[in-house]
């Protein structure tokens, strides 16, 4: 796991975040502040349903993996853009 | 989804490209090159498999969900660093 990366388990030194994505309930453990955890919690939840809108044969597992699919291309993406400037 | 986003389904002007993610087939469909989307494909999986081994509990939705939180965060993270300079 990278610095700033986010785990899930017992840290104690980190802060912890309730957070509900696809109707399932997770704790987030990190460096993070608890706004940038719900908001990226905000931006998966939103972009598995928009998915499944599309893809209603799509079980969440595959939502959850296309959605990591989505934002790390868009993550790529602005990566490739800093380094052209 | 945002300009230059992957999407599954039927779109006949885009490059298609097979990945295995977490043992299971996905077709992925965008504007992407091949190679792109196999790397973010291997760096997903990567991940999945590395928060198993920490959290052998975790099921597929989940380690995949927490995945996309990992690399969400990553992302605004970059945004923001961005947005500094």
């Amino acid at each position: 796991m990278t610095n700033g990366g986010l785990l899930v388990g017992e840290e104690e030194k980190k802060r912890r975040t309730e957070v509900t994505i696809y109707n399932q309930q997770y704790t987030i453990v990190g460096e993070e502040s608890s706004e940038q955890v719900r908001a990226i919690a905000e931006l998966i939840d939103g972009k598995m349903k928009e998915l499944k809108e599309h893809n209603p044969y799509l079980d969440s597992t595959k939502l959850a993996v296309l959605t990591a699919v989505n934002i790390g291309n868009d993550y790529l993406n602005v990566l490739k853009k800093m380094e052209e400037e």
